[in-house]
């Protein structure tokens, strides 16, 4: 997702799809076909989001935080249809009293106030969260998110999401799959890594896409939009 | 290594070995025998090092940034005979202008001045160091080294390390390895992870022990020191 991307950011991801191209090295450019369902038992390869910290709020959190008349607003689509960085951040603190700021609130709105942060964010802020699926808040720590209206405390917010593949129906009964399945990818190179436990989760409107959160990504090496091997079930 | 451990970092390391060992769940506690040669191709276990963020620096360098008189000063041993955590701590900046505090120094003096950084602290300094065996300084990437007497900006000092096995000759025989070769190793779990490429590297001075920087011990959802898994050659 990417969420907190710099202009300079943006200029060397831009810079490095264009060197890619023209060196013929396109894997990201290839992976535009990757999502197309009869492409995926072919190539056991599926297209890579890299997830940097990120933020879910219910409309009400949201108005609290920016004020009853903000407008909640987009700033560009994400790859899942539907799905935006909104044009909003948020700073957001731990019990060390460790701060991480400009953290990208992601749209829509929802019915639940979420922070996904990955372990190293965790560590630095000083919370212990769980590793759970986008909603499953029961055991999820605490943050308190500041905006430029107020300040929320949230007891149960933060999560570490776990690995999980967006995929059709059709795309997963074409490898034996199901929702709820979990499974094996890899992604090779000098720190070659295989990731286990990868939880597969179907809907008609999703683009085959796997999301691994920045420390995964991190570990493997990768540092722009790729793809992932596929292994096989768990 | 973790070498830049805060005393709450050490509460924290404390209080979980101790819980560990009154719980009965001490993994990290019997791995202080899987060091002996014998029990390394029976257990298939590698004690588990993870290494944060830290520096080797010359003699000469050290005195530049902390002064002609400084003593070179031990805080704690580390798990490898012979090797320390100094005294000493210097602020890293990358050419974002962005700096990170509080790196430590590990000892003895070296022959080379060298940073080893995670690809995550890589991308918030914004360098693009390789991933390299210490030492290996030849594509490694600048940084500025700030101390209390006087800075430095050295050309070629950062590197990711790659991941690596210490062990004696005895103990790679006992595996049917030697020095150089390469494998992979597993951690299970929720994040459940394995590892390719990892160095061995031989010495009969040293304890068996993996080195895995803190995105891999991040990614793995591996917090405090445990073991990994040992898999096989490549």
């Amino acid at each position: 997702m990417n969420t907190s991307l710099s202009d300079q950011d943006l200029v060397e991801i831009i810079t490095e799809e264009v060197k890619n191209i023209l060196t013929g090295n396109a894997d990201s450019y290839i992976t535009s076909d990757l999502s197309r369902d009869d492409n995926f038992a072919k190539s056991r390869k599926v297209p890579l989001g890299i997830s940097n910290r990120h933020i879910h709020l219910t409309s009400k959190t949201f108005h609290a935080l920016f004020g009853e008349g903000t407008e909640f607003e987009p700033m560009r689509p994400l790859y899942q249809p539907g799905e935006f960085a909104s044009k909003h951040t948020l700073t957001i603190v731990g019990p060390k009293l460790r701060s991480i700021p400009n953290v990208r609130i992601l749209g829509p709105l929802r019915k639940y106030d979420q922070v996904e942060v990955s372990l190293t964010d965790a560590i630095f802020l000083g919370i212990n969260p769980p590793v759970s699926s986008s909603g499953n808040l029961g055991d999820a720590a605490p943050l308190t998110l500041v905006g430029p209206n107020s300040s929320v405390y949230l007891e149960k917010c933060a999560i570490v999401a776990n690995r999980h593949i967006h995929m059709t129906d059709g795309q997963a009964a074409s490898m034996g799959l199901k929702s709820g399945d979990y499974c094996k990818v890899r992604i090779g190179g000098e720190k070659g890594t295989v990731f286990e436990n990868v939880l597969i989760r179907t809907n008609d409107s999703w683009k085959l896409q796997i999301h691994l959160d920045t420390d995964d990504a991190n570990a493997a090496n990768v540092r722009s939009e790729s793809h992932v091997e596929f292994i096989g079930k768990m």
